[in-house]
């Protein structure tokens, strides 16, 4: 088994998500309200660990103003990985948040050499069109581009100063410690990632309120800098940000699900046919090799990749219980569990590739109005 | 006499200005325009070296349009060796050229931690209304703060993003050419301060247009990083910046003029007696120690302050020859020279108070149209 390795660039090995907590100094969640419960990311604890959440359930039960924030980079294909995000975004939403989701295309073509233009299409073809057929609303909604803040003049010069006015607090071996090494590209990256996490607190955009920011445990260093930074910054008085960490959805090979790896991965575009042979050809099994073994010995759901993925997917409880527990007795073969998560998503995928159509014409709603 | 050092962060020892030209890569002056030659400035060689000046002349000679762009930072007094730059401004705007200013109060903040507030009152006080005095016109002119660089959100957006796009285009070493050591802070005020100096060609400014950047020959290295830089981006294609480089007004003592040596500068709100006094007590003399000496062997006008100053301030050439030549043979005493300058400066300083009192209301027609 590889070594572990958890940071912003790499992510290998075997996961260990509470020694990880440790690690990285998070805490575990605290006891939610009920309507936070009924969510199944935070029901199953696919949403493990927190800093300050409690500001944020604060202001959920007294119904005060709060902010989700959240990013996208314009790369590749949005996948099923993905929609736990997206999901995120749409539940904080509905619960009364107001949901800030920023398009890194400046980050991308300081990372990655991708140009305004492309990254503006990818962005929308990709991901915006994907979020609005999962159920994002236009209200209590701003999605920007990171090129682009606002129509509003005082706003985007409040929100390019501040990423200005951070650098002043923070040290180049701090931003070493996020991305190992460092580029004055990466840098300026690294900046404008904080003042996309903290301008919403500027009197120009929401004031103080409380600003969530959910993102994978590996993404932690991000959150950890942009934290450190507004806690020195003397020009404004922030509230310290909130943050949630989620597990990865594993790609099929049972690695962290990447953009850059099309076989391991299932896209919200991809077609049954396409579905069905890339679960049966590359998912990771916790299935014996043999169906008399399986019979006997039963199968392990908990390195399963096709179980997995139904976690994540399967929002009727009992319906899990029953799979897992025919799994692992030995009554349900692999191939059958296969099945299950193969009609799964492509019921799911039919239904939403004819929203996402629909959602197209809907981009502009979303984001001229920023 | 101390080693020569000339970098942006130190100017010290004697200056030849032909050696440096010779270091630095810089080009003498082209034979200028006669409307150029009637200016005190160019006429004298006080502004003696260039890069790509000839496409500003081209732009002047054809009455097409151009930029000639400088920044302000926002700290101590303005004295007399900041006017080289505000007759600078004033010169190209009564030829026809549009003007920008930036105010650098991020730079500030990141590199002096200036605090935007004071920033913005020094620059109104100390500058702006100084530069109104001296024959700033609104039209054709934005001063802008880096803070809030336009009204218009296309524009600041714009300016904003350039400054992330150029990161992708230096290295850490060029950024430690320029500044000796860096700081998250100064490397995000240079890149600030290179699309200070690009922004004019956007789209969303003045369209592709030559600009030139009249600086000091020791910020050489801040213009070499963004022709660098702008020759790199491939999102957008820009004139090759223009510069020129003028001589420093030397301090009392000889040295590099600075606002942090309040003893060897005059500002231009000094009241007579102040004049007076510094200058008959620190101007640095070119005068023999005796009169009978003086008499006999003449002074030294190319090392007396008091003389060098007026090569900057009697625009009658004439007038000035009489001077130099009196003083050379001996003729004028190190005594009557001074009281030449001091009368010559407070006859000034008188009359441009007069004039900043009534600049002060006018300030917003300048700094709430950009």
């Amino acid at each position: 088994m590889a070594k572990t390795v958890v940071t912003p660039w790499e992510v290998k090995g075997e996961i260990d998500y509470e020694k990880l907590m440790k690690e990285f100094g998070v805490s575990p969640m605290p006891e939610l309200p009920e309507e936070f419960r009924e969510n199944l990311l935070f029901r199953r604890g696919k949403i493990f660990a927190q800093r300050d959440f409690e500001r944020i359930i604060e202001a959920y039960k007294k119904k005060k103003p709060f902010v989700m924030m959240t990013g996208l980079m314009p790369s590749g294909s949005f996948h099923i990985g993905h929609m736990i995000l997206a999901r995120q975004m749409i539940f904080y939403q509905s619960i009364g948040a107001k949901v800030y989701i920023a398009v890194a295309d400046l980050e991308a073509y300081n990372a990655r050499g991708t140009s305004i233009e492309e990254g503006r299409k990818i962005a929308i073809d990709q991901y915006i069109s994907n979020y609005i057929a999962l159920g994002l609303r236009p209200e209590n909604c701003e999605i920007y581009f990171q090129s682009a803040r606002s129509k509003n003049a005082k706003k985007s010069n409040a929100y390019y100063s501040l990423q200005n006015l951070l650098s002043r607090h923070a040290t180049f071996n701090e931003f070493r410690a996020v991305y190992g090494e460092i580029t004055p590209g990466k840098m300026i990256s690294s900046l404008l990632q904080a003042s996309d996490m903290l301008h919403a607190q500027l009197p120009e955009f929401e004031g103080k309120v409380p600003v969530v920011v959910p993102v994978g445990i590996d993404q932690d260093p991000h959150i950890r800098l942009a934290r450190d930074m507004s806690g020195r910054i003397k020009e404004y008085s922030f509230l310290q940000l909130s943050s949630t960490y989620h597990q990865f959805v594993p790609g099929l090979d049972g690695g962290k699900m990447s953009s850059s790896d099309p076989l391991f991965h299932v896209t919200l575009l991809d077609d049954p046919k396409t579905v069905k042979n890339k679960i049966n050809k590359y998912a990771f099994s916790g299935g014996q090799p043999t169906i008399e073994e399986h019979r006997k010995h039963g199968g392990n759901p908990d390195i399963d990749v096709p179980y997995q993925w139904l976690t994540f997917l399967e929002e009727d409880d009992k319906k899990l219980k029953q799979i897992h527990d025919g799994y692992k007795s030995g009554k349900m073969l692999t191939g059958e569990l296969k099945a299950i998560l193969i009609d799964k998503l492509n019921v799911f995928l039919e239904e939403h590739q004819k929203k996402r159509e629909a959602a197209k014409k809907r981009v502009d709603e979303f984001i001229l109005k920023a």
